[in-house]
Formats: structure tokens, sequence, C-alpha cells
């Protein structure tokens, strides 16, 4: 499991100082080779960190050795200084590994608009590097969790290769990408090109269709990393496929863990006209606050779904939609359908259907309900 | 106040019984001529309710006679069967005042999904009838409520004519409009074309620009009937002018009683290339969960702020946006600006300010915080 179930990959995870209250903060994570191809996928937010900035430019060539990640501060918002921090960071991991700074990603996550304290994460990077290990996976996919409750991570094997990969990610997630830090590794011998073809195509139907509380991230970053150290190329096809599944698993990994989630409730949309519209349709459902409570409350409330279709420009009639709430079809062509008493809703997994009756396409979009401990937990994070 | 400020209405509000508990749950405004201009504007929503089709329908040719108005139903989603009943309100209350039925609009507001008790309403019209009267306003005003906790209204008078009105809304709070049912009326002697260009007008600065939890209605409806019974014609933008009065003082009331809200958020956006760009990234802010929760918990967080405005199309650069909160300007060109220590959250306004720093454009956009009270109270709304 997590990055170091991929040969060729060492990690590490541990206590800098960063976060107050002394939990692991600091993940450290080397590529051994012998390739060094690497793909990463950006926020599609406006306003990015200095470490996106950073590891986005230093991933244009296509490769990468390290990633340095941090828990306790998102350095973003933080000006000319963060930029330099940033720089610091890789430029400190690459002394101590012997590489060049522009072969150091780096990842930040937690409070926005606050200066990393780099007397404690210099450091950090040091004894990092001192701990790195084959087994330093968890440890490492323990260092990134901010409001994680339980870390993140997965893998899949066939053939004599491997995907793995972890990722953190509790609050913030919306499309483009669900807000999150996921690193993926790779043993399969596979260059940089078919990397970042492979990584969009996985990340366009997971990570961006996970949206918890329509709020997007200025830190979102997913990079895989391939060593090469396997000697196999598998087929683009089968490659991709593994990709794909390790980042669905990581996602559902994310929804399951959601800031005060009680339930993850799973929106599909079929008969749609396009796979746009469907998605089109998913995300608005999947951000109703009303429906959301609703869910909490584990009520078939249908009329919130329907309100929230009727803010899209997809494509519908409105006497020809249909919701069922687990396989009830509680609104049949617009209108009242099956009694919405023989919905059962105490399961932890809701799942909302909606068919526009338009045509044979369909998406599915991941969120959880709105609860009290939601609440709660976002009106105290910073202070 | 209210509906009967203005000479030639009467009104009535009365308890038909399509509430379960016994409140108020049914209104009638009737204007006594001698005109019978009047305007409409309707919810954005693509499924709109019964009331909703009919009344503009019946609005087209610039005239109407009298409202009805139930709450404990919206009469949404509910098939032919539900336009059928909204069509029997109007010809139940037609008959009853002597008018066409094509005189009389309907507005429901309530739970979506569920027929209205037409056995309790149609004798409600009747009742409420024999109950109108040139201060009934008050009592209208009570009548659609949901739930409000308090009943809105409000009135402008000058130079010898009167605008006032009534609203109800407290929760399904967003631009275009806010949900909201609104009856305006007006003594003044101005034509369906006046009324219809001051209503948009004002509309467009008033209810559009409230977002209390992002979820628009399929009941929206804002009604404006002129009696011009006072027997003058003012001056268009006078007049215009006194119709966005009443408007922002009814959609400030809704934002004060918003569903479990504890905190009214003004979002001021300064600076903006356009008005449009000032209205995107205010309801962007608005929008944002994340936020709605720091304000709440009186947290200054503007990191929330600034990746809200970065998930906009607006024109900005990231390192020249500044963030002020109650003034206090905690970020200063994209980064950390004055002390967040400085900021005072505990009064029941806060006020934030984003400059754009490209144009001299603005837009205020009104929110609330999202608070646990939202949460229970929408966890149980239909159950």
């Amino acid at each position: 499991m997590s990055v170091t179930a991929a040969r060729g990959f060492r990690a590490a995870g541990i206590a800098a100082g960063i976060k107050q209250n002394g939990s692991p903060d600091l993940a450290l994570v080397v590529n051994d080779g012998p390739g060094d191809a690497a793909a990463g996928v950006f926020t599609a937010n406006r306003v990015q960190a200095a470490p996106v900035q950073w590891s986005r430019r230093i991933l244009a060539d296509g490769t990468a050795r390290a990633v340095v990640l941090n828990s306790g501060g998102a350095n973003a918002c933080t000006g000319p200084q963060g930029l330099a921090d940033t720089r610091a960071t890789a430029e400190k991991a690459a002394g101590r590994l012997g590489l060049d700074p522009g072969q150091v990603a780096v990842c930040s996550t937690g409070l926005i608009g606050v200066l990393l304290p780099m007397d404690r994460l210099l450091p950090g990077v040091d004894a990092a590097a001192g701990r790195l290990s084959q087994d330093g996976g968890e440890d490492a996919a323990r260092a990134v969790m901010t409001t994680d409750t339980v870390h993140k991570t997965a893998a899949v094997s066939q053939d004599g290769w491997t995907v793995g990969g972890m990722a953190k990610g509790a609050g913030m997630l919306a499309p483009g990408l669900a807000t999150m830090l996921v690193v993926l590794t790779t043993d399969a011998d596979v260059d940089a090109r078919a990397l970042e073809g492979a990584l969009r195509a996985a990340t366009r139907v997971t990570f961006d269709r996970v949206d918890s509380d329509g709020c997007m991230s200025t830190n979102d970053t997913v990079l895989l990393l391939a060593s090469g150290a396997a000697g196999v190329t598998p087929a683009y096809a089968e490659f991709a496929e593994a990709v794909r599944a390790v980042c669905a698993d990581l996602a559902r990994q994310l929804v399951s863990d959601a800031e005060g989630a009680s339930k993850e409730i799973r929106v599909e949309v079929v008969g749609a006209a396009s796979e746009d519209d469907a998605v089109e349709v998913g995300r608005s459902v999947a951000r109703n606050n009303l429906l959301k409570c609703a869910v909490h409350g584990e009520d078939p409330n249908w009329g919130r779904v329907l309100s929230a279709v009727g803010t899209t420009s997809a494509a519908f009639a409105p006497d020809r939609l249909s919701v069922a709430v687990n396989d009830v079809w509680v609104c049949k062509d617009g209108s009242v359908g099956e009694d919405r008493a023989l919905v059962d809703m105490t399961g932890r997994e809701v799942r909302i259907t909606v068919d526009l009756a338009e045509g044979a396409d369909h998406a599915v979009v991941w969120t959880n309900d709105l609860t009290a401990d939601y609440v709660h937990e976002n009106s105290e994070y910073s202070s």
C-alpha cells in the first residue's frame, strides 16, 4: 500500500514541529529510479499557493525525483516570502538527497495566509531524509493529515508492476480538484507523456467528481512518479486503468472521511444528453445545502433535487424528470411518484438517481451530508 | 405599512387549515382600482411551480386585480393536478370577487411535491374574501410565513402616493430571486410598462443580491399592483426609487430572518472592472460554506475569501487582491495584511470587502452565516 508499494521508492513521515500539537507534519517521498518521469495535476483555482506554482513549474519537463509535503500550513497567499520558502524547502531536500532543486516538488496543506515556520520545517526535511525507508509509505501518509481522521493509502498490483498512492483531504473538497494532496507512484516503466495522459484521465472521473462542500482549494495537487524499477512497460490502457482504480479508491476514502459527515451521497445522473450535462446536474445536486441537510435528516426530500436540477443548463423537460432515493422512484415525470415512506435512508451510503430522460449519457458525483459537526469543525479551524 | 398602505387595496390573512398546526396560511390581496396595471418577476429556476406558471401567464397582459397566496404547500412538481388546483384557486377567488380568473394571480410556498388540500384551501378563499379590509395588510403578511420567525412589511410614502409591500422568505434564498413571495402595491397611477421597468430594476439590485444558502426556489414571485387611487402619476425615476427602497427594506428583512442565522454578512466588492464581475465575485464569496462557518465562529479567515474569488472568471491579479473584514485590511496585495487580532466580529453584522484592484465598479451581496441551527432546521423540514 501507499507510495512505497511500488519498487524504487522510499518515504518518511515525521513530526517537525510545524503543527503545534506535535502530530506528524512533514513527509518526504523519493524516487530512486532508475527512471524519473513524472506528471502533475493542479487546482483550477486562480489563487494558487506557492508550492503549487513551484511544482507546476518543475514538473513542466516531465521529471521529478522527490516530493516534500507538509501539513500545518498551506503557504497560500503568502506573497514573495511564501515563494522563497517553497524554493528553500526544495533546495534543502535537493542538497540532502544529491539532487537539483528543480527535481523536487513541494506540497503544503493547512491554513491559508500564514507563513510556514521555516526554522522548524528545514530541520524537519533533514530529519525526514534520515528516516527514508522502503516501508515509510504509511508514515508519509500520516504526516499529511490535517482534519483527516484516518490516513489514506491504496495500491493495485498486476503482472509484476504496481501503482500505489497516498492522499489527504477532508474539507474544501470540490471539483477541480477535490481539495487534496495526492502522491501516486509506480515502478512501471512509463514515459512522462503516458503518465500525464493516464493521470488526467483518472482525475477527471475520480477526484474531479468529489464535491464535499463546494469549496475549491488553493493547494490541490496530484502527482504521479514513475521509477521504472519493475522493468516492465504495461499497455497504456492497462496502466491507465490501474491509475484510475487507485485514484477511485483514494477519492472514495476522501468522501468517507469528509469533515463532519454522517452520510456518503452518491448522485448518479442517467438519461443525459451528454456527459457534460450529467456532470453539471450531478454537481448542482451535490452542492445543494438544503438537500445535504435533508439527507442528514434521512428525509427523501426530492423537491430539493428538482430545484437543483432546475438551476442547470442541461437538456431536460421538467415534466419528464424522475428521481430515485435508494432506488425508490419518489418522483416520476416531474411529479409525485412512489411512496416516500418506502425509502430507507438509515444506512451510511445514500444513492440519489436523477433521470433526465434525454439520452444515454451518465455520470456519478460523490458528496456528503451537511451536518452540525461540519459547522462546528469549520467555525473553529483557524482560531 | 404592508400591502394596504396604498389606497385602493384590501387584504386578509386567515387560517384555512392548510398548515396542520393551525397557523395562518391563506392571504388575499385585492386591488379595488380604479386601475388594474400589474407586473411580475418570477424565479429563474427551470423547474417552476404551478402557481408560477399560472401567474406568469395571467400577468402577460399587464393587469391583475387580486392575488391569492398560501403557505403550507408549494404546489411545485405536482403535475397536471397541481396546475388544475391553481386554476381552481383563481376561479374560486374570481367568482367570490366578481372578477375573471385571468385577473387573479396565485402564489404558493411550502414543501415541494405535495398536492394542496383543496378541500380546505377553497373554503379558505371564501373566508378570506369575507374578511377583506383596508387594515388587512399585516394579517396577510402573517399568513404567508413558513419558517419565517417574523412577518415582513415595508412602505414608502411621498407627495400623496405610496408604495407598500409584504414578503416572506427565510430559506432557499438565492439569486434569481431569493426564494420568496413578495406582493407590492401602489396607489400611484402608473402604467404596466413603467411598473415592469421599475420592478425589474429594483429586484436586480435587491432580492437578486440576497444569497442566504445558494439554493434557488421553484416558487419565487414578486408582484407589483397599481390601483391608481391616489390619482397621481409620479416621475418615473421617483417611482422607481420608491419601489427600490421598499424592495431593499424587505430584502434586508429576509436576510435578518434567514433560517438559523446568527450573523448577517455584507459582502462588498469594489475595484471591479465591471458590475457583473463585482456581482460574480460577491456571490462566490457569499456561497462559500467554509467562509460562512468561519463568520459563524467569528474567525476573520480571509484565505477562504481568496479561495472563493479564485473560482470566478472576474478580472483580477492574485497578487493585487485585498480583503477587509469589518474594515481591517487583513489581506493586502494577495498576502498577509493587518493583524487579524484587530478584527472585532462580535456584532451581528459582518462586513467583508474585497478589492479587485481592476476598476471602479462595485456591488453588494448579502448572505448569512452557516450554523448548526440551519442544519437542524433543514434536516427536519419535511419529515
